[in-house]
């Protein structure tokens, strides 16, 4: 949990496998302070308990779900379908196919019944995108948040503005010589 | 339904706009006089009921499930979980993508929750793979089954046969001047 | 504009030929009442004014943007990348490849910068995803729309299963003569 | 084998190379306490003891028949051709295409003689799935198969839930000084 | 069939539904007057008559087989792990998947048992293939098939350099009043 | 040809077949006034005068060559493998695989020889491109054209614009009376 | 070289970095003791050379060609356009892409101009096939293969019949304690 | 930077750690002597700067841009919008899908707006191209890297064929026992 508060976020997956990929979400919560809860919610082996998990969420207090799954990925869209709240799902990439499977299981919805898919492996934005969500609203969160997002842009700018200065200098240095460098390599 | 008999076969799809890939499903339970019954159970517009459909299905009965759904679709495994009985899946194609999401949507089914999975669109494959798991069985309808499968086989055997006999004709028929076709179509 | 009231979504394409798949977004925002507006903004072709509808959409009142794009959609992630307002993408499938290229464009996006992404052609979940944004919030008009989703997914069960009953009517007609069904069509 | 009983499951491959993805399957066939025979059938270099296999696998008392093959995986499909009992298709991974490939080859089988697929590499399933099968029927072993499978589905759940209380402990663990947790790694 | 003489080709697919698609190989046999057999050989409706077909091919005089199927295109496969003859495969398209699957199930054969395949739906080029393959002997047939491919070659060089003068013209015509283009279409 | 001056382009193609889809490109020449030569050059019926063509290219006075192919496309790497011109090429889609087959034959140039590869049946953007390398010379050509790919972005821009301002008439007019839109079409 | 004879199969690669997947081909070819030559023709990097060699193949006594190459994969079908001999193609994978585009820039050639493609990295089925198409010839050397062949046929089976046997033996020792086998690894 | 003269080249990416694949570029430009610099320009996080770096490219005497992006990547595309010299993409792949989805979010750009793409990872050719397209004007470093090309192609074609007398040498050697090579590794 980030805080003492209720969790307004639930980040569940349908195993502790996934926790791996699915950490980076926890992370981005954290960093933005979203207090967030996390479980392990299969929608294969705990189908009575997922259904009641999304039946539930927007009763106890959660404001957006993020659910990542992989191969045939059901939990994202399963959720969505018992919740009114907006379902965040994380394809997981399994030993074969790159995850491809688990993005066309997530985001091929039907007409009615929306996840909002991020890239595979893409937890990070997954939290992310809670974070937008949540700073899309009208309450003092929400501003501050949505501050807190202006300013987490201009750090990505930064870091990408310092990435680029360091590339000009290293690539001044290599290419300095380049009289002597020989067509090698061709 | 095929006879007066209660059903042992469940045949669903998430929408009736399944049914002309369904239909074919139907139609070869019928050949083999298996009752059965058909329904719209949507994974994603009916999730608690479709929980009940699959947790009551061996219980009224039900011996094997056949499921049809498009995109992510979700119903086949998601009834596996729920039900002890064999449960087929038949990937619906949809608009775009060919069924190919629908196919591995299906089919990716993590350890623990089989489904078995027929070719996209093979929905009278679904219905021959039912009427195998009951001819499978040790009962009289088995040993019944088991018979008339075989009888199927020299079907299929005696149809392709003629549809040889019937090509060689038309074959004989266009190619026996060969010698007079110029080498037109390059 | 689906109200007097000033837009609090965005819905933008890359081009008015995505028209016929975007409309559906803009009937579910209707449905909800939620006002809009809707524009084209190239990526491609507007690509300074593209930056800044992004940049002032929150300034203006907006709190969801859909952008839908197709073959190298750059719209919904370039809006992304100057705006913290949640973007919702909607891949459009082109002439070739049934929207894969539009879909991977859209969903792909690198670490800090999500899109959430809805089906290929899938307009219409993008909409009422905006709809579960807004009813995330803690305002009076999140707990409306909140109360209106739950009814909304009652209305989908509700069409779900007068389909089956309708299914399952047909379904006996056809095939309660199954006894006189040869076994055609082998 | 699983027992002195005859076995009652047929579990083929195409090569011994095969053996490391295959073996879950029997695997999940012994916890079932399900007789069963394993053995190399190679379409291709043994075509001849192929059909033959197949031919006679229902009278060797033979009830389901489990086969795994990768690339052009003609194995599942030929054994289903000459044989009346429901066939189990494990599409093998090989070093190229992720298992798309044997997928592709195993599932999509022409109307008439269908096969069960289940996911690639997913032999596990193909156990489950024969005893599924084997617990559709009537006699008494079905009857055990199939309160087994009951107590099989709430092991899985078990597992499952115990993993999401280990997950939540660890979670509070780590997240519980989130705000101390600086915005690294953007 | 091209002649009197006893076939030397053998052109088979799985379902007179192919022969559309396959007839292109039995008009470029024709072209080259190469006395061939048509027939359709089922691998899934047909094994044991499909087995004994390639077991006595070469005996019957047979020195080549083409063959088409499509989805889970077992036949050109099935056929060359029973015959020492040269199988050329052509991968029918079925209705999805843009014979993706048909081509898969036909060229990713394991080593031991080649298949020449051939372009999705390639069926005038398998026949070119059958009389490259002849002509690559050393008998009479060869000389004077080796002969006839110069000469095919060279007409396709006609035709082709035909189609350029004709292109030439028309381009000529239509762009000579380039100046007055307008800036239309973007 | 788009005026009396020698061709500094040449546009070539595979096929006359090919020429609905790369006319576009002559089309984006033409609008630029810029001269160009459209021919029939197949690699595959006319290997040796393609080899010529490219080989002879650049002291004909063509600066930039467009190619043009589909499936197995080797003819734009086959010119860029004789060529010291830069070669554009397009992939033509055929009737299966929607292009992508052409896609990859053409980009996936091993490192020495590239192609410059655009999008599938992108023939209007192969013309703008070869507009855009002969802009980055620094003759007088290059000093117009440059100045007119400035215009032609602002027109693109334009029409966008007026595109955008037709769509929001159109949505305002459709949507003014939102409120009484029943929710139909779930 | 297998012989001292001269050599009668053509084995050439676009680089020497394809000759660990081109070598089991020679390997193969060396089985039966078929005089080969080996060596690089780029398509890209020898163009010249690599026309000539085609151009010439059968003049110097070569009756099969096989060819490997990657990625855009142009070395079969342009040899295949310069010679009236069969071509064997064999996709060569990459780092990327598994092969998927060098597949398919061989095999989907136009008609006319035929490839005989194998798996890929099948280089040792290329092997196969071209001594295939030499033993469907009518001189001694045919009659040699073909007999040689079904021996080799029957040593693959013997293998094969050997691992099963070895499979049905391990198989027997690890499942002989089943009913202490817990239900682990669910 | 290759020389003291002002840079005429670009060569941006979105993040340094797509320098390891790019610097590929870097090489073969300097390889050429062509002057260009090297930076961090990422369309998503520095999207303002990005626009600029654009607009401003041809006026700082940029002549070509050369852009490596990765998954969704969108940098080559919106360089290319805002600018008239020509873009030159290079799909940086990523952990999943192979570079694929890099691949057509460069390749697919709408009409008006093209990039010229290269191969997967293919940065080495990018550099080659951005030469190609420097000597296809009339300058003097026009006519002297077209010299210089050709020069380049020779080394190719010499390197190229020195790999081809190793090879010969070498298979020589190995298979120059052949007759006691037993016909192993079947």
């Amino acid at each position: 949990m980030s805080s003492e508060n209720a969790p307004i976020v639930g980040l569940v997956m349908g195993s502790d496998s996934d926790w791996p990929v699915m950490e980076a979400a926890a992370d981005a919560l954290a960093e933005f302070d979203i207090p967030f809860e996390a479980d392990v919610v299969s929608a294969h082996r705990m189908p009575t308990e997922m259904i009641r998990y999304g039946q539930t969420a927007h009763e106890r207090g959660l404001r957006v779900i993020i659910a990542g799954a992989g191969g045939a990925a059901h939990l994202p869209g399963m959720l969505a379908s018992v919740t009114p709240l907006p379902v965040i799902g994380v394809p997981v990439p399994l030993k074969t196919l790159d995850g491809m499977d688990s993005l066309l299981s997530i985001v091929q919805m039907p007409a009615g019944v929306p996840v909002a898919t991020v890239s595979i492996a893409g937890a990070r934005n997954a939290g992310l995108l809670a974070v937008r969500i949540l700073a899309s609203g009208t309450d003092e969160l929400a501003i501050s948040l949505r501050s807190e997002l202006v300013d987490f842009a201009q750090d990505l700018n930064d870091v990408a503005t310092k990435k680029g200065a360091n590339l000009r200098h290293k690539v001044a240095e290599v290419f300095s010589q380049a009289n002597v460098a020989a067509r090698s390599g061709r």
